[in-house]
């Protein structure tokens, strides 16, 4: 088949890779739907996080079982079934309090930009539908298994509750996708930041009522003023830097919770502040697996719409072009067809 | 009167000060009726914290009310009350919200290692008691206005649960009385770290069901061997050092909650380890006024005993000593009576 790698900054290259094979008998061999690019993807794509050599890429993960290993116990060929990012036993100590993606036996996907696709643990990993969707769900579903259940955890992890004042920081997908999960877990106001048309007028579809285009220390006086001085119950912080971790905390306020949920890049918190701010503080690699039911039933019962993120659609072999277009803020996020 | 203040690293003098007066028509001045010395206090005691200049210290809290401003109106010339560390007018939105200790109109009290104290916003920080409590009883109401008050806090934000296997990161009053804490809000299993004999005694009399004395990674790894390679579900951070932190933060199991209560100093988080660490984390200064009716309520019934936090009993123009005695960690913390 061939598949995509980055070979290094921006060389996204479209190539010959052998046909994945069940390795473990715990294995699954997809045939992937519908594949995509990660904002996440960017930092390696950029140079701003090192490479070990040429990395194949895609941890977006939904498709067609093809072939299953010999212990997987409840998966068969002809499934539609959906992933994550990370891979999960879903029975160890982790798993069971709902932190899939600190499994014992985690393992990162990393080759789903590709035809086919081998996705480790298949039984706890992935979540079958009962029938094979149409093409118009596949979208929302290849979004469940990254962005929204990223987004999903932002809100969760943020202890979004009815009637709450929610901030978001970062208009990218997980950003919007945010707001969506905050609208769905009944906030009621949903402060957006975002200085990009297009993304702000996502973010008022999916939910978000103010929308705040300053940054930094001023991103965090407006929302203070939008809140009488008393700052938000609940902040996503979806970029994952110094300025927008800080942005984040200094927006909430005292007593509120601050989610992030991207790897944070250059990131230290000095204590003193971050004590003073009072904020409760949780995030790390989102626990997908732990949410997919719940999507899977929303996006097929047409509840929520996440598939609305992704504004550009490419045949799988121009998966480059794809990268350029988020790269250079022309795409929020791309779909990518094999 | 005569009163404590400091002038620089361990050099504390009991001298001559003004007698406090009201000063807005909100304070009240207090009649101290026992004082103490904070582990906190430590930290300009050795240097650690800078100052500026000659300071009056002591900020835990409790007494008779002598004298009260024209505008207070729940309290009393001859009540006994409890305060905290910090000031809160109790009617603002931190303050609805529970977090009396980020009031808009906070003070830090720095005065109450003396015979008499005033008291700013006294409506909203004090809290009285129906009668006049017997002397056995002093030591335990003045625990709850910090350590114990920061203790209960800290099981609080670390989401201590019936049943929870918990870790206590540091053996100063505060540690033990998380333990304690813990305890009360039905933790199963508490794991109290430290190496000194006595504090691992009153541990044990507070609940402590596991002793750890390694610490750092060695730490960390009896904590992991303790729960099977889980980690605690919660753990409470005691101390306020880069190591303490770090200690807490590797000892909870991903999704686990991490509290630290102390003023962190030299801490700086680095974010991408913080984030795969998976654990929620809350901290600040403690909210004492929230808890105070619900713990001066078990103390006066005798549920619980935290006075047992003072080991060391002087008359209060021996403040210096009571100082050096917990510098050098021969008394757990040092009652002073004026």
């Amino acid at each position: 088949m061939k598949a995509t790698m980055l070979y290094g900054t921006r060389d996204v290259r479209f190539e010959d890779r052998p046909d994945p094979t069940i390795v473990h008998p715990t294995d699954a061999i997809l045939r992937v739907s519908v594949a995509c690019v990660c904002g996440s993807d960017l930092w390696p794509y950029r140079g701003t996080q090192p490479m070990n050599g040429p990395t194949p890429m895609g941890h977006e993960c939904c498709g067609i079982v093809e072939e299953v290993g010999r212990d997987v116990r409840t998966l068969r060929r002809g499934q539609f079934v959906v992933g994550s990012f990370a891979t999960s036993d879903n029975t160890c100590p982790h798993c069971r309090h709902g932190y899939q993606s600190s499994c014992v036996q985690r393992e990162f996907m990393s080759t789903a930009q590709a035809p086919f696709l081998r996705v480790p643990l298949a039984d706890g990993t992935l979540v079958a539908t009962d029938e094979v969707p149409s093409k118009a769900q596949l979208p929302g579903l290849l979004a469940a298994s990254d962005v929204l259940g990223t987004g999903w955890f932002a809100a969760d992890a943020a202890d979004v509750k009815p009637g709450a004042t929610v901030a978001v920081v970062g208009d990218g997908a997980v950003g919007l996708l945010g707001v969506l999960s905050a609208k769905r877990m009944g906030a009621e106001r949903i402060i957006a930041m975002s200085r990009h048309a297009a993304r702000q007028a996502l973010a008022r579809e999916f939910g978000a009522t103010d929308i705040v285009t300053e940054r930094g220390d001023e991103g965090v006086a407006r929302i203070k003023e939008l809140t009488k001085g008393v700052g938000a119950d609940s902040v996503l912080e979806c970029v994952g830097t110094q300025e927008s971790m800080w942005q984040a905390i200094h927006a909430a306020r005292p007593g509120g919770s601050v989610s992030y949920v991207g790897v944070p890049h250059g990131v230290a918190l000095d204590g003193a502040p971050l004590f003073f701010s009072h904020v409760r503080l949780h995030g790390g690699p989102a626990p997908v697996r732990r949410y997919l039911p719940t999507l899977i039933d929303l996006i097929l019962k047409g509840a929520i719409d996440p598939g609305k993120v992704f504004d550009l659609t490419l045949p799988l072999d121009q998966v480059a072009e794809g990268y350029k277009a988020m790269d250079e803020r022309r795409a929020i996020k791309t779909l990518l067809q094999p």
